[in-house]
Parts: C-alpha cells; structure tokens; sequence
C-alpha cells in the first residue's frame, strides 16, 4: 500500500519553502499526528451532530429545526472529513479510504437534498417577491401580479413535494444498514485513524503542505479554464445565451454551468485543506487565504444556486395547462436567475483576480 | 419681444472665460450670423430630404430604403432646428419659433413612429435570435425552441400591424396642410431666419457659448438626479425591479426610465448646441466632448430602445389566448431587455464620470 500510495499518488518532494517561510520553528509533530487529530476533530463533530439529530426527534417547530441544525453539522464534518482524505489521500490507506468518501458523498447527498429543496424555494420566493416590486404601488389583480402568484404557488407546491420525498429519503438512509456501517467508520476514524504507515515518519511541515499545494494548483488549472475574461465585462449576457434554445437548452445551461461547478468544488477542498495546516500550526496560517477561499465559494454557491433556481422555474414552466401569465412570470424568474448565475460569475472574477495573484 | 426674451429666456451676462480661452483671435460675426449659418444648413438639409423623399416614391426594395433614408434625413435637421431654437431661444423671435418647435416635433414624432416599431422588431428578433442559442446543438421542436418561435411571430405580427399603421399616418402627414406649413416655414427659415434684432447685435462669442452653457446646466442638473451610484454597481437587478409588478407594472417601469429618458433628450440637445458652436468656429470647438456627448447619446438611446422593446414583449404576453410556451418566452425576453435597460444604465454611468469632470 505504501508502494501503491507513492507511485499512484504521492509526489515527488522537491525543496519547497513552506507557509511558515523557514523561519519560524518548525511545529513538531508528524504527518499523521496532524492528520488524525484533524480527523478527530471531525469525527467527533459528526458523531455529537449525529446524537443532536436523534434526540431532535425529527418533529416539527423547534425540533425541526433542531434537526435541520444536525444535518448541517453533520454534514459539514463528513464534508472534511472526504475532503481531508481527498487531498492527503496519498497518506491515506487507499483503498479503504476511497471507498469511504464515495458512502460520505452518498451520505451528505442524501441528507442534502431536503435542505436544497427549501432553499432554492426559499430563493424563487424571494425573487418573485422582489419582481413583484412589493414596495410598488402595484396592487393584486393583474396579469403580471397574478402570474407571479402562480407561479409562486405552482412552485410552492412542486419544490414542496420534492422536499417532502427528499426527507422521507433521508429519514430512510439514516436507518439503513449502509448509514450505520459510516457511522461505524466514523467511530474507527475517531481512534484510529485510517493513515499509511508512511505518514508517522514524515514530518507534518514538509508533508502536508505539499499536498495542500498539489490542491491548489488543481483548483488554479481549473479555475484557468473558466471563461473569466467574459465574465469580468459586466453585462455580458452569458448567463441568460441558452435561456430559449432547443430541446438542449437545459443541458447547454448546465454545460456552460459545470466547470464553474467543478471550481466551486476545488475551492471548498481547497479551504478543508488550509484547515489541516492550520491544525498542523494550531493558528490560521494564511488569513487572508482562508478569507478569499471563503468569498469565492460563497460567491459559487450563490452560483450554483441560481443555476439550480433558473432550471426549476424553466421546468416549472414545462408544467401542462398552466395560463399564459403564470408562463410569463416563470420566464421572468428564470431569466432573472440566469442573470443572477452571470452576477456570481462576474462576482467571482473580482475575487478571483486577487487570489490568482502568486502568494 | 426684445424686452420679453430678455426678462424671459435670456440669462444675465456675467464675465465668462469661453471655449476659446480668451487667448485666441475672437472670430469676427455676430450671434444672429452664426445661427443663420447654422439654420440655413439645416434648412437646406431638410428640403433637399425633402425632395429625396418625393423622388423615392415610397415604392418597396431600394425604393423603400431610399425613403427611410430620406426620413432619417429629414428628422435630423428638422431635430436640429427645434434644438438650436431651443438653446438659443432668447436670441430667436420666441412666440413664432415656439409653435415653429411644437410643429417639428409634431413632424418628427410622426414620422418617426414607423422605424421605431421597425427598430423595435428588430431588436427583439435578435434578442430572440441570441437568446435561442443559433449557434447551440439545440433544434427546432422542444417548448422553449417552440415558444421562441411562437413569440417571434406574434411579436412580427404586431409589431408589423403597428409599423403599416404608423406608415400610412407618416405618408398622410407628408400630404397634410399642416406639414406644408412645417415646410414653408423651413424655407423662410432657410433665407430669413427668425431672430430677435438684438442677436444682430451680439457677437457670437459672447452670447452662444453662455446660452450653451446653460443647457449644459440643465444636462448637468437632469443628470444629477439619476440613481447613478445604484446604476454603477454591475448587476444591481434594478432594471428588472418592476418586472412582475401589480397593475402598475409598465407604469412602474416607466416611471423608473422616465428621467433617463429626459437626460437623453438634453444630451442631444447638447450636441446641437455645440454644433452651433462649432459652426460660429467653424471648426471643431471640443472634440472630446462632442465623442464623449454623442456616446452617451448612444448609450441612452439604447436604453430607450431596450425600454421600449421591453414593453413591447411584455405587451404582446397580454395577447389573448397564447400558449403557455410563447408566454414563458415572452417573459424571458422581458426580461432580457431590462437587463439591457440596466446595463445601458451602467454603461452611461462610466461615461457621464468623465463627462461630469468640470471641463
């Protein structure tokens, strides 16, 4: 395994000046000593978000809230915990650890689905409230008025449905064999963290960097292949450019959309990354790191969810027998979101232009 | 009518360093000269359109364009004539040349009704064009591929009903009493321009430039009342703000671009102005700022014409009976268009920065 982890992905260890610039004394402590306690760390989160969760009683009012509460935490430590196997994977006993990030993605998929339902609800809400011009002196009755009434109430009911059959999905997975066997791994990982013998020989400074680093230069290769220049000119009319298009509308929108996606995706490994140096230094290593990496996932999710929002309200439209008006609207509301989707974008290039910048 | 334009229009005198800075040669002629100049021209310009418009028949092909042509023509000067009695009013016989600029316009609202509805068409044939992806692997036959062709040819089909409408006006205008009034008085204008006697008196460089300079003020003063540090954020989703509004949704729209509409027409009014200018130096006074007014100009001009394409897709949803997929396409086309609105906002903004700098 260790010979499998070096050729396959371990690499080569030029000299390298690490974040504490080799000036400051190193931080004892190897590899492994860093890793496991950062999975700790996470194991324990999960398994106390997982005992939140039980005792929530899966109700409603405070309780769901309470609930809702635990799976995001819950959520959150199986998010770093694949994230931290992911990108110290070659430290890592391969192959197990392979196999349990796909059960963790399973896991924070299923549970995130519910959640995804009341947001992207919660966001077409606010958008039609806000096109509706609830500060104006439009009164109810008219067509526009009516239409965005509809098309709220169409949603409400078709986001409603799909949040309720995401919930009985995740209540289901949470008392499936498959959940309690992570849940059990979770536990292993807690005590005895699933790392390759090599890791207790190597120091945590020269180790662990090096792979954040490896992170990095994925997330900039990415990131190098966004249309940037595009979206830097605001106004651009990117997002909406599939709004009509053939039967391949929806799926040329989720092409142009993917591998700002796919960043997005780096960008959080990126941030859990810089979270196990920190742990390494037991301080932020790079503050202004960690604040930009925040802002420009932030700006993805926002991404991501408009993205998400303008695709519902383009199948809501796809609805049989709707009126005319309630059509009307939900073209409005998706056109809005494609635009909000080109404003992250836009958004993200300005962050991005001082992150691109060599640290 | 002296002592009446002065105590009316005319500004007080005060000492003022004009373009010339005072520190080149004053060019010889009188404000009445430079006016008359510039009037006669302008007349000339009209009545040789005027003819152009007479030989093109009003036939169809290069006939037809001819005729366009020849509007175009004919609107400019007649636009120019109203603008230069209008900047320089207190120099001009006020009461003949005030009913004189309601005529003008009258002429050029009538006759420009049909290439507006011609320029709309197009604009929203195009934002059509684009927003159905011509260049995606989408084909023909999916909802929204269908819609977008379904709204295009309702949009073809009002907006071609409303083009023969305001053809047939323009073509019994041109054969009314009423214009051939409009054009008489363009001949007398031509050889015996209306000015007060007292512009016989003042030399050019002393009474146009302050008379340019107050509509400037005005410019100024109209542009300072415009949401321009919300117009400058990229994406502030106010163009759309009204979009699904109440009854008063269009109403609320145009409320929100009527002062944009109003700095507009005071940029043009400016540029006339400043032809005048040029005209009395007989040369280009300030390059700079005749690029840069008639970049704003076009800037406004494309929100209006984004404005009114707006309002027109949104017109059209109001149609009886479409089907829910022209109606969603109409929607995402209205869309489309106040964004255009906005980010003719935005980019007005950039430009008026430079231009707003005390020259």
């Amino acid at each position: 395994m260790t010979t499998d982890a070096a050729t396959d992905g371990r690499p080569p260890l030029p000299g390298r000046r690490g974040p504490d610039g080799g000036h400051t004394p190193h931080p004892t402590g190897t590899a492994a000593d860093v890793l496991a306690r950062y999975l700790h760390q996470q194991a324990t989160e999960f398994l106390r978000a997982l005992r939140l969760h039980g005792d929530s009683g899966h109700g409603t009012g405070t309780a769901a809230e309470d609930s809702a509460e635990a799976v995001r935490l819950l959520r959150g430590a199986a998010r770093r915990v694949a994230g931290a196997l992911q990108v110290f994977r070659p430290l890592t006993e391969v192959p197990w650890t392979d196999q349990f990030r796909t059960e963790l993605g399973w896991l924070t998929e299923t549970l995130g689905r519910e959640y995804a339902c009341a947001a992207r609800l919660a966001r077409l809400r606010g958008a039609l409230h806000r096109l509706s011009g609830a500060s104006a002196d439009g009164g109810p009755g008219s067509a526009p008025a009516v239409g965005a009434a509809r098309a709220g109430a169409l949603l409400e009911r078709q986001l409603t449905l799909a949040r309720t059959r995401a919930h009985s999905a995740a209540l289901q997975a949470l008392g499936s064999a498959r959940f309690h066997a992570v849940a059990d791994a979770v536990a292993v990982l807690s005590t005895d963290p699933p790392l390759d013998p090599a890791a207790h020989d190597l120091p945590a400074h020269e180790a662990l960097p090096l792979l954040a680093e490896q992170t990095h230069r994925l997330l900039l290769e990415a990131a190098g292949t966004l249309p940037l220049s595009v979206a830097g000119l605001p106004y651009n009319a990117e997002g909406l450019s599939h709004g009509l298009a053939g039967p391949g509308a929806p799926a040329a929108e989720g092409r142009q959309d993917a591998p700002w996606h796919h960043v997005r995706l780096l960008v959080r490994l990126r941030r859990y990354a810089q979270e196990v140096l920190d742990e390494q230094h037991r301080t932020e290593v790079e503050p202004a790191l960690t604040i930009r990496l925040l802002s420009a996932g932030q700006t993805l999710d926002r991404h991501r969810d408009a993205a998400e929002a303008a695709s519902y309200a383009a199948a809501a439209a796809r609805t049989p027998r709707i009126a005319p008006a309630t059509a009307y609207a939900l073209g409005v509301l998706h056109a809005d979101q494609r635009h909000e989707v080109e404003a992250a974008r836009f958004a993200f290039g300005r962050i991005w232009q001082r992150m691109a910048v060599p640290r």
